[in-house]
Parts: structure tokens; sequence; C-alpha cells
């Protein structure tokens, strides 16, 4: 049954083949026709209960992706330019565990809950995949029981979203997170948080961007003042927070239909969140008639102001927006909200990609006090940057090549014209090694010169040792220049002291290109 | 209900706040237990089931751990010096998702499959979370028909063990993979492996080591010399493997009574797994009387011979223990196996902590094509380094303060012994972070001069820009040495210029003493 099955299998995908290679030579369309259905009756003979297991597709699960050698290269400099920042401000590195007790997880992510990946019930405790960075860390501050941190945590977080692949949205992604936990005085770690943020896209490169800011105490003012009832404010900051993708009508009827709203109401929130700028426009609301009697919206405009103060002392005033209708989905912010936004469409190749949203985050002081006993408060602010849209630019740029990407680091190949020379090879190879030369031969007793040369002009390794017999019996080595093309003698005994300052030579080129 | 259970909650947080501040107010014991009284008449109105959530035990799951800042240092350190030595060997770095269909990992792994953690069935396909980094990199080369490579991959896996994890065993653990697939010649990148492994183990410096080298078909052709059945090799060879744990008396018995070979058989192999040795070991064998009439012994032993040949051209030969006892218990192995075990118990203040293995491979030919639908073989050998091991020995030695760590690099911290510089220091922080500076500051408007110094010299910080009216007078700064406690003026606008040559010159001093 199960040698008939595949043969059954073998014969489809002949069959399958044929079609496509009559489309592709363009035969006429009744030939195509008829082998197509010949095509259909086979697959026909496929009972579906047998057909299932030997369906099984090689993939990768649904919303992920591997990486290939080049996608990484350009994945560990991006990290590796995020955590230079990270540094640069003090940031501690710590990790939690990919899984969590899903009790850590519940009731912190709204509507967003379902999104989460349970664990299956083996006979243990029961787990959940980490959705976010920033509820384990509350869960590690309250546990380990620390007051203050400055952390950056770069992990893959988990959502079973249906996510748009082609721009840069997985269902396993990474996170850069950077977080202040401490009492310290307002908006202080808040400004530097933008900063930090600020620097990051500066490194990275990938066009014009606008920091917007908000506060979510001036959000639950606006709610009140424009006479939402206080257990209706979640709701109608989540609708709001939908402005980025609907249109304010749809905002609107949202909000009336959905969320109960009335309309008058909702009229009153659409005139400020239609609002954005800098210091001038939190003064003028602050004179506003009804935000300035809402003691809720005057301390979030106060907040605001201050932040814009230390902004301006930060040097980065011209890269924020304060902005009304900025709200975020997430439950657990408190205060200050951001939102880091390209503002240009990004040059891939001839095409212009929109990237959007690129980091957000904002102020949560409740969260770390939910997994205290005693409810303990920390404070805590931090944001998030969403590296896998920058991957997407990049890899879209190399694919298109605009940008060259090595994937391997190697300086030296081992090389022979010669038959038998894998035992000296093998000495040399691990002489260079020893001398920290990064080095690679063929796995080959005896490769062709040719495709040895081809490895290394594909590979990018700058230098070849090339061995050979009239070489070995004068003592020497050839030291080839791959990209000149240009070959020199060199002492056996002095080929180590040769190719480090060779080395060092490229090493100091490639710096002054940069 | 909800509503109702909400409001209760609601009341008995606010009655707590009231006992808290009349506790705090030192009311009179009376006011306080009447207080009391009630918050606890409210407790007992949670029925049982909702009362629940409230035992929530705060922990990681069963198995795992966080990485504090400390850890986090000491494993970064140990992961990039591992990465060094893999990119010195030319290798490419590749990632694959944390979790696969479950149909990927199904059959792989005998009789340890029954430790994947696998994921709940959310209504879409059924995953299980890796459980090591060589059967996706099978299933990576399968599906993306890659025939050559030499990669590494560093990342989690994930074992539903009962895993001793103070001695550095968890259930989510890191692996360190570094395989070369391709069709090569015989035992070339296969003795490259036990190269990359004793490197490792050298810039590691955690002590003596000894590389234990077998063969799959050296075991296959023993066991059938001994007269075992065909069908039976493998379950026989999962109880030889159990001999680094195990008597061979003990060993024995399980063969006889669990594995149905006879006592003159099991006589016979114990006999040869009491050997080890070199090459000399190996002409031995190839003599034996025995051996040397079974093809797949002699072709084990042709093997482990150029093995060692190619080990000795590698400089590596001296490291190299040619072990009969040496089974592995994965399916997947079909010629070499390798194993690291740590020869001496390693001093971690006035203890010995024994460690053991530390890193295993060997090669296997016939995963990929598992993969494949034409069954097309991708020939491979790697090897895995298992750093939590590693990583527990550093952190007991820090621990023990044998070892100190650094949990953040930052060079500078901005200060002020006066009221109202909170404007001036964040300026001159931006000014630094700009320039490139690894600075911090307080997020205190005030802080107090003795809490800053303090925090200087606790976090390591060499440098300390120290604010003052008096100073802002003149133009200048102090620029404070924290290690000598030296103050010295420098001119406002020299203070990047300053503070640069400062560092530049610490870090050469540090090169200096390493």
């Amino acid at each position: 049954m199960a040698d008939s099955q595949e043969l059954l299998l073998q014969q489809i995908k002949e069959q399958g083949e044929l079609v496509r290679k009559l489309k592709a030579a363009k035969e006429s369309s009744e030939k195509i026709k008829e082998e197509v259905a010949k095509l259909l009756a086979l697959k026909a003979q496929l009972a579906p209960e047998d057909a299932a297991p030997q369906k099984f597709i090689l993939k990768t699960p649904k919303g992920t992706r591997d990486y290939t050698p080049q996608q990484m290269t350009i994945r560990n400099e991006v990290l590796q330019k995020i955590i230079t920042v990270f540094k640069r401000h003090g940031a501690e590195c710590i990790d939690t565990p990919v899984f969590e007790l899903k009790e850590v997880l519940t009731g912190k992510y709204g509507e967003d809950s379902k999104l989460i990946y349970d664990l299956k019930d083996q006979g243990g405790e029961i787990l959940s995949l980490r959705y976010d960075l920033t509820v384990p860390l509350a869960r590690y501050l309250a546990m380990s029981k620390i007051n203050t941190l400055k952390r950056y945590h770069i992990a893959k977080v988990y959502r079973r979203d249906n996510p748009a692949m082609t721009r840069g949205r997985y269902r396993e992604f990474y996170q850069c997170d950077f977080d202040i936990a401490g009492q310290y005085d307002p908006m202080v770690p808040d400004a530097e948080c933008l900063r930090v943020v600020s620097e990051i896209l500066d490194t990275l490169d990938i066009g014009r961007y606008v920091l917007k800011v908000n506060h979510r105490r001036l959000l639950d003012g606006m709610f009140e003042a424009c006479g939402v009832p206080a257990d209706n404010f979640r709701a109608t900051c989540s609708t709001v927070d939908k402005l980025d993708k609907l249109s304010w009508d749809e905002v609107r009827t949202e909000m009336i239909n959905e969320k109960g709203v009335t309309p008058e109401a909702a009229d009153k929130i659409g005139e400020y969140v239609r609002l954005n700028g800098g210091t001038e426009l939190v003064d003028k609301l602050l004179k506003d008639e009804k935000l300035s009697k809402t003691k809720a919206a005057v301390e979030g405009l106060d907040g605001i102001k201050l932040l814009l103060h230390y902004c301006e002392l930060f040097g980065i005033k011209d890269k924020i927006l304060f902005d009304l209708s900025l709200a975020r989905g997430l439950d657990y912010y408190t205060g200050v909200i951001y939102e880091a936004v390209l503002t240009q469409p990004i040059k891939v190749g001839n095409e212009d990609q929109t990237v959007g949203s690129i980091a957000g985050g904002g102020r949560y002081d409740n969260l770390v006090g939910m997994f205290d006993s005693k409810k303990k408060q920390v404070p805590c602010v931090g944001v998030s940057v969403g590296v896998e849209r920058v991957f997407s630019v990049l890899e879209a740029r190399a694919a298109a090549g605009a940008l060259r990407v090595r994937t391997s680091d190697v300086d030296v190949y081992v090389a022979s014209a010669q038959k038998n020379f894998l035992d000296e090879r093998m000495k040399i190879c691990a002489e260079l090694w020893s001398a920290g030369i990064k080095t690679e031969q063929s796995y080959k007793k005896n490769p062709k010169m040719l495709n040895q040369l081809q490895h290394c002009e594909e590979a990018g390794i700058p230098l070849c040792v090339v061995l050979g017999e009239d070489e070995l019996r004068r003592g020497v080595v050839k030291v080839r220049d791959v990209g000149a093309r240009r070959e020199q003698d060199v002492p056996r005994d002095k080929l180590v002291d040769e190719l480090t300052a060779r080395i060092a030579n490229l090493n100091t080129q490639l710096d002054g290109n940069k």
C-alpha cells in the first residue's frame, strides 16, 4: 500500500514536471490541456486519508522564517549597532526564558491576549511563549526584588497574528528593548528613552523619522472632558489607536456603534485628536476651556511640557512631535507613550517601500506591582525597537544589489595546484589558526586549482596561499592577492608574519574606506 | 458577576490602603483591629475558585532561569570567544525558528522523543519546540536545497528533562553548533570539527580535557563480531552509552535482561569496550581475529586511523583518545562520534566541581535525506558545545570572588554637587553621547554628591565630570579620576577631547594588562 502510494506520488510529480515543461516550451494549448487532465486524474487517485501523511510539506511554521547566512550577517550588524547605543547609555543586559507560566501573561495584553502561544499541557506547569519583553521584565523585577535597573534585552517574541511577512511582520520576531526602572524625577528617564531611539535610528541610517509622543493621563483627561464615562476610557483609547490605519470617520463609527460613545463626545474627541505640534500646542491646550478644568489632562500636559524641555536639552527637539492621536493599544501604559515613525518611503532598488512605525514604548508604573505580593510598585519607562522591519528593508536592498554583504570573515585560503598536498595544507592551516588567522581550505584531497580560486573570489577572501612542489623544494610558498591576481614568493618560515602584516594592512584600508 | 467581583477586589484594595495608612499614622490598635477585621471579612467573600489566582507563585518555569546582568556579561564573553573560533574556520551564521512542525522532529531522537515540548493545538499547525540544532539544520538544508554549508548556530534548545540545575543542566539551554555539510573526502571535515572544539576549550581556559573519538561502523562491526543480531545494534549501543554513568556490571545486566543480548556476547563486548588508546590500538584491532573479519569494523577502524593522522597534522593528537566505550545516544549518527570531557574537577573557590562532558558530536550522513522528497543525501559532520556548564563554572567563580565582572561599560558619569544642575548635566550628556562616549547620570533632579560618587565606584566607572557654579562661571568643569580620587579643571569646550584622550589611554592600559 505504502509503495503503490509512493509510486502514485512519483507519477504525479513527473506528470507535473511534464506540464511545466510544455508550458515553458509554449506548446499548443491543446497538448497542455491533455497533459493537465492526466495530472488531475492522477491526483484524484490519492485517497484523502492516505494522502494526508504523505502531504508533509517541508516548511517552517506559519509566520516564521529561517535566516540565511546573508540575512544573519545583516541582522548581526544591525543588532550590534543597537547594542552599541544601549551600552553608550549604560544599559545592562538581561535575559529571561522564552516561556513563562501562563498566569504571568494573563490580564496584561487586553484584547491581544488571544494571540498568545500556549504550550501543550504535558503534565507539568501551564506555559505560554512570551508575547513581549516588558511583562517578563516586570516579573523579573518583582521576583528578584529589584528596585532600580537600566537594562536592554534583545530576544524573540511570539504572536499568533496573521502577519504581512512581505512587510517584515512575522509571528516570531525580534524585539530590542531598553527600559529604566526606578523611582526617579518626572520625565528624566522618559526623555532618555527618546534620545536612545533617536541615536538608534540615526546610526541605522534608514531615512527621516519623527518621534511621536502623547500621555495616557492626557488621553484620560480628554475623554473625561468630552463626556466619556470613566469605565469606557480604555475601550475608547484602543479605538483611537486605530487612527494610523483607519480614517477618522471609521474610528468615529466604531466609537459610537461598538464602544457606546455618544456622537457628541465622539465629535469633541475628533477635534482634539487631529491636533499635533510642539510646546506652543501644549500651552494652547493648557488654556483650553474643557481640558484646563480636568485634573488628568493638566497632569498629562504638564508632563509633555517637561518632556519637550528635556528633549531640547538632549538635542532632539526637532525630531519630536506631540500628537494627540497617538494612543497605543497595550493596557499597561500609565504615563508618556511614544512611537517612532519613518516619514519617507524607503528606496529599495527602484521600488518605494513604506515602513511606518519602527519603535514604540511608554511609561508603565503599575506593572511590576501586579506581580508583587505586597503590590509594591516599581515605576518603569521603556522603548522597544521593531528591528524586523529594518532587517526587511536592508535585505531587500541587498537583494537589489545596493548593499554588498560578506557572510564569512576568512582572510586566507590555503590552496594547492598539485595532487597529494592535503597533508601540507593541513599543517599550514593549523599553523595559521594557531596564529589567530581566519583560514580555510578545500575539504577535498585533490581539489582543482580553478575551483579553489573561484571560491576565493566568490567568498571575497583577499589572500590565498598556494603550495607547489617546486616552491616547497625552495622553502617558499606563493601568497596570492586575490583581487589584484598578483602572486609573490614568501619564505615558508616567514609565512605567518607576512600574512599577519598583510591582513593588518587590509583592515587599515577597510577602516579608511568607511 | 465579573463586575461585582471587580468591585469586591477594589473594596479590598481600598480597605487595605486604609489599614496601611492607619498603621503608618500609628492610630490606636483598637481602631486598626476594627479595620483589619473589615478587610478580612471582605477577603472572606472571595469564593475559593476566585481567590485561587491570589495564590500564584512568582517563578520562572521549571528547569529555566533568568540571566542577571552579571550572568549575561559572563555569557556574552564566553559566546564571543566561541564565535571567534567558529569564524576563524570560516563558518557562516544561520538561525531557524524556535519551533518546528512536530513532524520535522518525529522519529529523529529515539527514546528521547518523550522530552520534546509540544505547543498547544490552537487551531493551526501542530508545533514543537526545537530539541537540538542538528535536525533544524538538516530540515533547512533539504528545504533550501543546499548541498554545501559550513555554518555555526548559537541558540537555545528545549528538553523536558529533570535536570540537575546546580550542575548547569536546564530545560532551556544554549547550544553552540558547528557543522560542515557536503560531499567531501573522508575525515577531512571530521578532523576540523575536533580542531574547532580544541581551540574553543583552549580559549575558554577551564582546565585540561580529552577529545574521545569512536566510530558507529566500528560499534556495529563489534556487535556483529560478538554475535549480536543486526536488529539489536541500536538498543545495545544505547546501553553501552551508559558506561559513563554505570559500571560495566550494571551495563552487562541491562544488555542481558533488557536488550536480549546473550551472556557470551555481552562478555565479548565487555572486553572491547574497556579498550582505549591511539593509533597503536587501531593497528592491534585491525589484526584482531574477530574484528578483522567484519567489514563494518574494518571500515570503522580505517576511518579512525585516518582521523588520527589528520589530528596529528592539525597539532591536536595529544588531546585525542580513541575510546571503544564511547557510543552516544542519538539515532542519527552514521560515522565518527566525538565527546569532549574535562579531565580535572574545576576549582571554584574552595570547592572542586566535576563538569565531565562539555561537547559532543559526530557524522550524520542520512539525516538531510529524511527530509528530501527524492531522499537526496547531504553528508554532514558537526559538533555541539554545551556552554551552560561553562557558564555555571564561571558564575560560581564570580560568586566566589575569583572573577571580577563589570556589567556596564560606562566610561563617564556626569555629576553635580549643587542643586538645579539637571539642565546643565543633560546638555553635557547629550554632547558626550553624540561624541560616542559611554555616559550616564543620575535620573534625580538633585542627587546627593556622595550617592553619585558611590555609584561610580560600585559600577567601576573610571571618570566623573563634576559640575559646579564656581567652575561654570570660570568656563571649566572638573574631571575626576574615580580610582585615584584626583580632580582636575578642564575647559568646558575641551571636555570631549579631554575625555576621549583619557578613555583611549585607559583602554590601552587595559589591553596591556590582558
